[in-house]
């Protein structure tokens, strides 16, 4: 299958690299000069400008791997002009579950098919076998099956219904990664913390081989305190990706409460923002209450 | 009424210059004989052992006002060997409500009476007029009432039932009160992080004279910010009491949720722990979820 | 000064009623004619069409008090058609400050001026003293401060910045009180479960006379008490507002964390929907962990 | 190896079966007549009073097996007066790890060794191959090693130091599964209340197989939800257990904020207490809000 991709940064590029050892023929686009020159070295054939889409009178399918809010936006804006009927146009980014239903909409008034995948695995899995949940419409899903197929995992395709159900999902399966990490990460506080002196790279070997909470992450904590027995010099930072506010607010909208989602956020953008004003608040109505004095 | 005072700290001093204005008689005891000497020097008669106690063969009123733990609790063990039937122990700190019901019964077997009082109101209140409230045999509150009545503000006396609902009750009200602070702290977070500019001090000043969450605490904060515009130079590491996570650990043997009392505390625990293992572990698991490669 | 009232529901009926007590010259509209007709009988001239307003060539105060979202978004763009410049059209409701500070831009296109007012006070305040939160234009508050001044409670006049700043202020003292309101419920709760035996209207009448934690929701709480001890036959599920939620979401946005606050909203809405799907999927884990069988 | 299992319910009878099936011998005690009997007829010697212990001159291991609290405590105070220098006394249970550290000090000053074991992998563990987390001293913990290693799952054994390391492991564990369960219904409460149509079957399948969330909680999703689609009739009241508890406790006193463990056991609480109090305060404090009036 023919697939322009338009984004040849670190997810793109794998995606790229992946459908060409599958077969397909790949056609990307960047606004990176050099990366275009990468590409070419790399037997992947580019075009220098989205307008050339034009010359293309057969069916397009346009995958846009691009970050997700004014870049992509743009980019699909621009996009509008240049497909024709039919053609499948791929948002395999982050965006916001909500614009990829409006922009399914707009397109579809075009007769033109968005389809919203949530990409996950990684760079690695980019290039390896990544895992697609798919939303957008079923012909048009059918029709880039193969595609999905040959690029995913084993059992790492999911169709997941009408437009922004793909992107929905990648959303909640971030906050579930997001919140399992801060779950594991006051387990290991309490431990480190403890009175006890637990070999705490022996307790995620342990506990990734034979206890109920086994899985990938325990397995990457085993891995990351075999080779960093203290995790000394680790960030006490944590970035905080939109996944999570968006689960929560999606919460709040459904009126699902989501509390381990929520204070996972909540704990990252503490990490952030050491000397809040809240503290100085209630630090001033600490000394007010003990001190204060009613005006004689 | 005569009442022997053991403990002149901040509270305990006022607490006997405040029996002492209102026409009682104060014996004070406390282990700095400097401390004794102001007292006489305040005109408060003084012991210079609690081995004192012993001498006099009337019904006895004896108010510990002391840090709550191992001195409130020697104390009171070593009390046991001084008192006689019908005497009346106070516990006016903030010792453990399950430890004052143990301690009751303990008293109550020698048929000593044992009361814990919930002393709220700050140095100001021990001073001029507190909030107390009492736990304990109820004819033993009647003793005592006309001493307490005297010692409180206006409508400021409650007696609260069996022992132990006096130091619980005032577990409560702080749980209440670090929560308000909480809650109060957020919302000038808030206002202070927000792309608008206002005057701080003119909010609180309103929100205390008008608005539906008018109370001493409002009125506390248009009180700092009066005097610090910006809180500028305020520790934004808050030190957490004990009475908030007695109140959370209350909560959890009783199965009512209390999050707002967790995450307070949480909060301010927060504060004096910034750089978290928490935070090594999840920025770990962030980078191997990005680069582990399984093994080949 | 000549105001023209559109919403005359309960707060904005009361509002009118106190506009004409402080010699205002009111003129209501309101799309029920039997409120129209009420409104006359109070002696309130009103308008049956919004058209109306295009005969008044003199500057026009009109004042919009309708539920927020739909109902005011639409009657404001219609306004839009009916202004002059010079004309002072003010949102009363509880709008999206993010949708206030648009609808002030659009306003400004057009030389007309946009204020945001956050009121408070309930109905009771509406009619004899409310406060009022006021965003916009400098100048255009100048104009109608005198108005404002006459109908607020003394000292619950506050005039907050630019466009979207007196909603904004509106949602953080709603999400203060809905958080309160948690704080008291969390400690109500725990000395309603308790092993001791407390008068509940006692703790709150002393609480509200001397204690830290007094305030007006204390008192509120003492009149509740004391009108129905056990609080027998009040509703356990509890209606959630926007305000809470749009002060987490603002939260989130500005990398705030704001956890009292979130949780205040989520354990409401937590009441609205007893039967969580989620317990059955930690039920059926719960299950699954202790009787799964590895495939023999 | 001779073992004196005393508590032959679900586990411990598993655990009988388990070390006769790798050659140990087992001797079981139990206070129900009828489970001695089963036992006998499983080929299982027994004894049918603890007293018998006391005949056996040789090195003892004792191994309960019994419900934490009050049935293991006694039963341990019993072992006291039975057991000989150097015998070997196993708390194979979930007792809180502040009493396995007391205990083990009293044992020691007998000088018997006292052994917490935390005991993971349910009752298919027990029987087949469970994981073992052993707090104690170091000598004894080599004189059982192999008796732990034939019972243990590949992997499934660590030793974790000094006495009350075992149990306390196993309540962190335990907490971190809990939250992660949490974690996972948080996830498929909100896909299921989205206004996607959802396979979650197809969802867990896929994310077990391919997604960085993946793990055994992830697989017991999948066959939880392939056995009953929708997980009709699945109770939703959620029993909670005391390690969340205690890990929540433990993260107060070592002033470690814990807030995913903390929410995930309150929202386990909450399903048990539907018509809470809180409600009831909160919306009497709505009502008078909204219709309070101040004395005339």
């Amino acid at each position: 299958m023919k697939v322009y991709l338009i984004g040849l940064g670190k997810m793109g590029y794998n995606l790229a690299l992946n459908m060409k050892a599958h077969g397909h023929q790949v056609v990307g686009f960047d606004v990176s000069v050099d990366v275009l020159k990468k590409a070419n070295a790399d037997g992947i054939e580019t075009i220098d400008s989205l307008d050339q889409l034009q010359k293309d009178t057969e069916r397009k399918v346009i995958w846009v791997m691009l970050p997700a809010g004014k870049i992509t936006n743009s980019t699909l804006l621009r996009l509008k002009k240049l497909v024709s009927e039919n053609d499948i146009v791929i948002d395999g980014g982050n965006s916001d579950y909500h614009v990829s239903v409006e922009r399914a909409k707009e397109f579809a008034d075009m007769k033109v098919f968005f389809m919203d995948i949530g990409t996950s695995g990684g760079t690695y899995g980019a290039l390896h076998g990544a895992s697609f949940m798919v939303g957008g419409d079923e012909s048009a899903y059918e029709y880039i099956e193969p595609l999905l197929k040959s690029m995913a995992a084993e059992d790492g395709l999911l169709y997941t219904g009408k437009s922004g159900s793909g992107h929905y999902l990648k959303v909640i399966h971030n906050a579930i990664l997001h919140s399992m990490m801060e779950v594991i990460g006051e387990g290991f506080d309490l431990l480190h913390a403890s009175p006890f002196d637990y070999d705490l790279k022996n307790v995620a070997y342990t506990w990734n081989k034979s206890a109920v909470i086994r899985g990938w992450l325990m397995e990457l904590m085993y891995h990351a305190l075999d080779q960093n027995k203290k995790l000394d010099d680790v960030s006490t930072v944590i970035h905080s990706s939109s996944a999570c506010a968006d689960a929560v607010k999606s919460g709040m909208d459904l009126n699902i409460p989501v509390p381990a989602f929520g204070l996972s956020l909540l704990m990252r953008q503490r990490t952030q923002n050491q000397a809040t004003f809240d503290a100085k608040v209630i630090n001033s109505l600490r000394k007010e209450v003990g001190g204060y004095r009613p005006e004689a």
